[in-house]
């Protein structure tokens, strides 16, 4: 396939690929945070204006805008997500540069937002430029969609297809999501976990008192405590009644998936600096666990006191945070119900439980335009065919996009990422041997999506995926 | 008592010692922030001064200054106790005036520290003014020992005997804290409930991780949630290994003592905008659970990300702090050496206790010096017997103050806050009838400190305390 020229495009530009990065990381878009978003989302707009794709900027309610933008035709059509927004940068002192200085050292570009994800954004973008400089038009219609609201659960998005539901109409979908694992190997996913993210509140005196009140006054974060230890026992596995009966058995055709992924399960442990995993599991124990388990995560816990100075406070009122990551067949509404029943059950019922936003799972087929695309364009450029997750442990507003018809649009999602970019923490990353290497890779899918074969889309694949990842 | 002409000066200059208060509330002096805290030291070392009384300022390695004054000679000697730090303002948005702005609303003087206890000290250090101004010469000793880190634990004030052991030895110790309460009765403490004052910690990971990992990464805060859990039952009882076998009986006396406690247990719901108490005590129960129970308090859990933002993090850390007030025969080292074989015994070896502080009880006779001047001078002043609280549910650094000789200098405790003083929330207040009482109150105590006959405060009294109280 004649990509040298494409190639070469991509590495002269290599600069200025890079320095639009910057750019684009150098304005900080938390979304918690609200300030700034309009200034990042008009800069998306122009980006893709400068491929010639045509753009839109949707402002729902009070949301920050989604930008769309459409380049290409062809007979197919795949929308391509991306979003503009990034994660609170938490404690300052943690990062060893600023957080939007995009400071570029020995080959990593270091942002808030680098990893997750203006790097993906950018580098597709640039594919589709690289591609028209060097092919002339794209094959194929790529529909971007890149929303402001990652972090905030994706109201706007989620609302979109009440008006827009044709522009998110597809063969495929693209996500956004993905990295190359510890082994260096690309991660390709055909799903994700849905997710249901909620707050535990209980309340106690109207204010903080003196702690010597200890002993009569009801204290909302040992309530909070009592609470949370029925939801999961001291092993990590959820306790919540009702809940296990719900996962449904993972299939024969995912068993044989699951054998193709590798955990590189020491390298991760270093990555992380712990000494063993949850349950002590390892193996295919583990690697199921990963991605066909649910799970319920404690995110955070406020209440009282934890500055400097010894105020010996007894608190007003407690808060837990928890996200649930949901595999089939679990949905947000039910684990919802569940644990309303199993608190009140256990005498609870002051215990509020707050929905902070829901997403559902999605699972695609291996057989679909866009896994095969991604699937069979990865060895030309990594050396090696991916590794095939039936569903990523993470959870986006994938049912949003993908939900708007019937089958849903099969999705598929990689990204410039790696095991190292720590993209929720302190000095978020990527290496920009990958970014360019991620330009790489599209321009290869956006010209794959094109050629397949329709039969071939229909054909069972479960083998190849073994056989790409033995 | 010729108090006729104290109390006219005392009306006289109310003004002029409520601006003093004022003044002394408007200079921030947080000791968990640590600005200012010298300017504040010097304001009470002159305030002193201005009585005449020599003065002397300790700085113990980085400690804040402890503040000595003496004034007055006489064959007895007393300890009057206080400090110039204030506690942590908290949410600036829960407090309706500035909490450093001293404002006066319907004659309440609004301020951190106003009520904790910058109050007691102005209030004191006046009395002693007007008494000079009135009376002459005082005839008692009083020592007063003003520290600056009553918020950080008291290190200084721990270490200060060690070379200033004779500036402590005294017939009776005053200490600063004290209230009327819901049904207007003053309320003196013959002691105070010890404390131990500890983290919880844990680790996980390195960082905050994306919580995709939620299933085989340990999470720390779940690991401190299932350890608090069994420190306490759902029920509010502790249940720490060992720890119930430390409490000791109530005594006969104390039970005696016990009766005279009336709680406004209305009120102080009311107060306090609660339902219930735990366990749903109330009356002689819930009186002796306050007085004479242990108590363990979660003061506060820091874990994860709780601002604004669907930040779904797997924490990295995680921290409870935790108080308990002790009761006789319970010590701060026995409590930590209880709660590490606790915790070692069901496996959480690897959650580490960081000690914060510790205060011993303190427990003094009805016959003291101290404790008769407070509980005869009471009723000239407010009118009715104070209410006598054998053991203070609150702690202080008495024992370091009380401890440098054997037996232990007699404390009793008052001061002049309310019920709805706040001291350690938002719109911490006095009310200026109390503290221009508690100018009159202290007045009558330093004359009475020197008329006691001595054989008296040999004679058992408890009955006397019953008498003041029924």
């Amino acid at each position: 396939m004649p990509f040298t020229r494409f190639d070469r495009y991509v590495d002269r530009h290599a600069r200025s690929f890079t320095e639009r990065l910057q750019a684009l990381c150098r304005m900080p878009s938390v979304a918690a945070r609200g300030t700034g978003m309009r200034a990042v989302a008009e800069a998306v707009e122009q980006m893709l204006q400068r491929t010639g794709a045509g753009t839109r900027s949707f402002k729902i309610g009070s949301g920050f805008p989604i930008v769309y933008g459409e380049c290409g035709a062809g007979e197919r059509c795949f929308v391509v997500y991306g979003h503009y927004d990034v994660q609170p940068v938490g404690q300052l002192t943690d990062w060893s540069s600023g957080p939007f200085a995009a400071a570029i050292t020995d080959g990593k570009l270091y942002a808030r937002g680098a990893s997750n994800s203006k790097g993906d954004l950018v580098a597709r973008v640039a594919a589709v430029e690289a591609y028209q400089k060097t092919f002339g038009k794209l094959p194929v219609c790529l529909r971007f969609i890149v929303e402001g609201e990652d972090g905030l659960a994706s109201p706007s998005l989620y609302r979109f297809p009440d008006e827009h539901a044709e522009l998110l109409r597809a063969d495929g979908c693209i996500w956004d999501d993905g990295y190359k694992d510890t082994n260096e190997r690309l991660v390709v996913s055909l799903g994700f976990k849905g997710i249901a993210f909620l707050e535990l509140r209980t309340h106690g005196a109207r204010t903080d008192l003196h702690s010597k009140w200890g002993g009569i006054v009801p204290n909302p974060a040992w309530r909070l405590v009592q609470a949370l230890a029925t939801i999961a026992s001291p092993k990590g596995v959820i306790t919540v009644d009702g809940f296990s009966s719900h996962v449904a058995p993972v299939t024969a055709e995912d068993k044989q998936t699951l054998k193709t992924v590798q955990l590189d399960e020491a390298g991760l442990r270093r990555e992380f600096r712990i000494g063993q995993w949850v349950r002590g599991m390892t193996g295919k124990e583990l690697t199921k666990e990963l991605i066909f388990g649910p799970t319920c995560t404690i995110c955070g816990i406020r209440t009282g006191h934890t500055e400097a100075g010894a105020k010996t406070i007894l608190p007003g009122a407690a808060t837990a945070r928890l996200d649930f990551r949901l595999v089939p067949d679990l949905t947000p509404e039910l684990v919802v119900k569940l644990l309303r029943s199993h608190l009140d059950t256990r005498g609870f019922q002051d215990i509020e439980i707050v929905e902070l936003g829901g997403a559902p799972y999605a699972k695609s087929s291996p057989t679909s335009y866009v896994a095969r695309a991604a699937i069979e364009s990865a060895g030309e450029i990594y050396g090696a065919p991916p590794v095939v997750y039936p569903l990523d442990p993470a959870s986006g507003p994938v049912g949003a996009v993908c939900g708007v018809q019937f089958p849903p649009t099969p999705v598929v999602s990689f990204g410039v990422s790696y095991s190292g970019s720590n993209p929720h923490g302190p000095d978020e990353n990527i290496r920009l041997d990958d970014f360019l290497q991620g330009i790489k890779y599209f321009g290869r899918i956006i010209h794959r999506l094109a050629e397949l074969e329709e039969d071939e889309s229909a054909k069972p694949e479960g083998d190849i995926i073994v056989q790409l990842n033995r």
